[in-house]
């Protein structure tokens, strides 16, 4: 199967909105940051033991992250702008570099000595940001200096790590190089690209270097060879960035052991470690996966970077097999824990993504049970590690990727964003209101005598195509044979407002359920309540309306509930006081831009 | 008004059994370990730098409170063989005491040169225990010699503290001398003891030699003076013994101010810090009240010296006026908060007293989230902090003292024991089966043209006496006016078990009840269950069952609940999967007598 890319997409709507917030707030706004931390200077190779703004390890990514999402807008916008300044920097990468073909920032000007000495530092992780991002440019562009810099520099890779075996490790300690050669033999075609990912990731929890002590091998995914895995475990965007490249290999080299691998830990993640939002990777410290069912609410992690990285794999299964459930995953965590780490400007984030929000039980914690989980209630647009603003920005920069793939006889349509795709003599057109609306027509030009492959989201129920159930629905998609030039097809899906449930052992979410519309989560912010959230419970006859509400621009809800109230003393007979009320929610993903506020996903019914 | 004393009681039924555990199990058990850590041998005063076991600054008073309790057994019980070991004890203090009166065994024997130079050192607690023995010894045998020793050791305390004021503090940063000052004036009748503890109480928060520099002032109950106290605040144990005192200098000395700042504090305690169980003290660093309505089930602290510690302050209430609230929070920590303390067989005890167990759980917040709480799952003989084993034992020693208060007029019966009691002409009998039953006889006799006054506990619906609803209620008594010589009376009270709730604002009740029966509370053992606790739900139509357990030896109950059960995915609509089932409930007085088990008293609802 064929991925359509996002360069073949024109998105409007939602994902057209997202676009333009990209290119005025969020591409200057990370760059500003970025220049004022230094991140940018840095590639003039200048700074000296005792200057300030020392460079780290991951800045090389940071800025090849934003670089990357630059030159995907620039694929579909132009701005000469931005394009001077990708210019620049490679220009500085290409003066500075080795003229063996190395290039990192940290390993020449602050510790030269200690080059593919460090498993854990990065190198090999910004070797692979900065490849994608070179990817990117040549695509968006066909400006191919900083794409031939990278190969370069993966030929000196190969030869160190690979030909020569002489780097004090075998894989990197936080993965991301696997998935972007895989990128670089598909921009390239040159199969030692694919051959280097595969022996990153053959090479892992395998390498005697890198395993020895087996103290920690768990963390970066290195206590087992890949095709062992079973569950989810450790820091989990290194897992979700490892399972990419493994889920691309099992695909490209028919790797059965390396699909199965996939299958089951995508299962793991969907059935036992997944925030209802997407969000991944519960424990703070580590940021990481813990285990099965242990997903807590007001101390959790469920980083930015780890949801996008979710997303990324699910998009990759999709392209092994047509089953809605990638797509599904993808789109709850792009619709909630991806988009929860923007602010509705575009100009601040949030690295961790709470579903949970209680200020007063958090004082409480800290101050008397000598507990300090991380708490940020706002977004910021600072980050000293800034891994997810620019990631972010390149997810929503390609996020028409996610739209379509195809084979000899079908398309998949995977998601409903308001676009136009071209792509092999077909197009197709999306006109949809969706996410906040359950309406879509589809437009499909040049499929005469093929299949349409239309995703019915498992959220919903009862879709209707072309107003009637679909007769051939295969793992979540509806199959149509197309047997005109040009057709149109409507869907429609049920956005009537629904209460979700958590698996019983979900301790965190018993004798709670959570509303959802359509593929968006919703929550409660106590700005919209009349008594503390804690107060407040869910009536299981939510009786729902919508109203688009005007200073988010998102529908919000309102619902049926009760408000428990103050007791006349501490113990009283059962039940206590309640009066009905009705309870306001937004989506999650808007949470957090009206000021600090409580928040909360998972409500008492 | 008067207390009547326990040695005026002679007791049946429940606290019969608990007085033979005591002389037959507890009383043995608690010597045996003093003696094998060296807590007897310490009174010989032969350690030397460099021996084993070191004397600890508190191990006077843990010898002093199991002497308190052997003591009020002697005066119920001939026990020829205790006695000796008492009079040893006191021969060792007449033999090792200074010349002056003093007698500490830490600040003798390990630092002489700090002798009433560190506040925080328990010196005036010890004092204070040693006093509580003495006069329970002079009153159950009357040898008076341990009281004399005593009282030359006031005398110096006076001199050194009062008259001379050059100790290096003013009031002790543990408070218990301050009440024993009160039992030593109700002893000997001199007035100087009742003018001792009013100078400890007085000084309290005002002398600036203690509340120097301010740091945690607040944690010994040094931050302001004590008419001005409005909540509990610091260490639970300390708050509450303070808190005796009040009570009885309010009572003796016609105290107005002390009085209300007692009324407000009980009120704080009991309206917005207290457990169901009557546990006070959630947080286990500083072993101390928090905040309203901060109470933690499985992180509680709920030591049981301060649960003991709050019947006293209750009963000393009671004593200052006739409202049912005091008994009822005496009655509630009595018999869960306490007896909780202690295991079935009277051998094993509990410092800390959760209300949730929840093994799994403990070892995710600790394993992935780096928590570490105090959990004891099971009682254990040894403490190297061995307050609550004696504290208990000295309780149920002199549990009688709660019985019984009279005035001119009246006669208050504040609890129900199955008892014979007789005082100043009046012989007044009850018959029960009380707490397991609700039936209560009771003769009295000698009370022509007096008045008895019934306690109708809080938790009893519509009780009955002879019959009928009592006429003449105030402030939770029943008053009856007696016209014969010898009278019977019975007082019925409904132990259907209750569903209760707590107040909204106690965060970790909220959506959960527990079942109550009669005084007692009841929990849920994982070993009755047959699915984790956390996936049970209690229904709100009980349909309660009560049977004998007979290995626990008390009504066990079951009732009606769901079981919630492992979901087909992990979010699924709600409402999730329930199948009905009846419920195992256990008094939480007698959880953990059956090995290692998750336990709570607040299930779903």
């Amino acid at each position: 199967m064929k991925a359509v890319s996002f360069d073949r997409v024109t998105l409007g709507g939602f994902w057209g909105q997202w676009l333009e917030k990209l290119q005025a707030v969020t591409l200057p706004t990370v760059y500003d940051r970025f220049s004022e931390t230094g991140r940018f200077e840095a590639f003039e190779f200048r700074w000296k033991a005792g200057d300030p703004k020392q460079p780290h390890i991951f800045w090389d990514s940071d800025v090849a992250k934003w670089i990357e999402a630059a030159a995907d807008l620039l694929a579909q916008r132009s701005d000469p702008a931005l394009e001077a300044v990708i210019d620049r920097v490679v220009e500085l990468i290409a003066l500075h570099r080795d003229p063996c073909g190395y290039f990192n920032i940290y390993f020449t000007v602050c510790e030269p000595e200690q080059r593919f000495q460090r498993r854990t530092d990065h190198e090999l992780y910004c070797a692979g940001h900065l490849t994608e991002a070179a990817i990117a440019y040549y695509r968006a562009t066909g400006k191919d200096r900083f794409l031939r810099l990278m190969q370069d520099y993966m030929a000196y890779i190969k030869k160190v790590f690979i030909e020569e075996d002489r780097a004090a490790f075998s894989t990197p300690g936080h993965e991301e190089i696997e998935l972007a050669l895989v990128r670089l033999w598909e921009t390239t075609g040159d199969e030692q690209y694919l051959e280097m990912s595969r022996y990153f990731v053959d090479q892992r929890g395998v390498s005697p270097k890198d395993i020895a002590g087996g103290h920690n091998n768990d963390y970066d995914q290195s206590d087992r060879p890949v095709r062992d895995i079973t569950e989810a475990i450790g820091h989990s965007v290194r897992a979700v960035y490892l399972y990419c490249a493994m889920a691309d290999l099992a695909r490209l080299t028919a790797d059965d052991a390396l699909r199965k691998a996939c299958e089951r830990v995508f299962r793991n993640i969907t059935e036992r470690r997944m925030y209802l939002t997407g969000g991944i990777g519960s424990a703070a410290r580590g940021e990481r996966f813990t285990e099965d069912y242990d997903l807590p609410n007001d101390v959790d992690y469920a980083e930015t970077c780890a949801a996008i990285g979710l997303a990324f794999f699910a998009r990759r299964m999709s392209l092994l097999a047509p089953d809605s459930r990638y797509a599904d995953a993808a789109e709850t965590a792009i619709y909630n824990g991806v988009l929860s780490g923007i602010s509705l400007r575009g100009n601040a984030f949030f690295y961790v993504n709470p579903l949970e929000i209680n200020l007063q039980q958090h004082r409480i914690e800290k101050d008397w049970y000598h507990r300090d989980d991380p708490l940020l209630t706002q977004r910021v647009e600072v980050f000293s590690c800034s891994c997810c603003p620019p990631n972010i920005a390149r997810m929503i920069a390609s996020i028409g990727d996610f739209l379509y793939s195809y084979d000899e006889q079908t398309v998949f349509v995977h998601h409903y964003f308001e676009s136009k795709a071209a792509f092999d003599g077909v197009t197709l057109t999306q006109t949809t209101g969706y996410p906040f609306e359950g309406e879509i027509r589809l437009r499909a030009q040049g499929l005469r005598g093929k299949t349409l492959a239309l995703r019915l989201p498992g959220w919903a129920d009862a879709p209707l195509i072309n107003g009637q159930a679909p007769a051939d629905v295969r793992a979540g998609y509806a199959y149509l044979p197309v047997e005109a030039d040009d057709v149109t097809i409507s869907l429609s899906l049920d956005l009537t407002p629904r209460l979700m449930a958590a698996d019983v052992r979900v301790h965190a979410d018993r004798g709670k359920a959570a509303v959802c519309r359509g593929p968006l989560v919703y929550c409660m912010e106590q700005i919209d309540q009349a008594v503390p959230l804690g107060q407040l419970v869910l009536s299981a006859d939510l009786q729902p309306t919508v109203a688009q509400d005007a200073a988010l621009g998102c529908p919000a809800l309102e619902v049926n509930g009760f408000r428990e109230l103050p007791a006349a003393a501490l113990y009283t007979r059962y039940p206590p006081d309640r009066q009905p009320c009705r309870l306001r929610m937004i989506p999650y993903f808007a949470f957090a831009n009206r000021g600090e506020s409580d928040m909360q996903v998972w409500t008492r019914i």
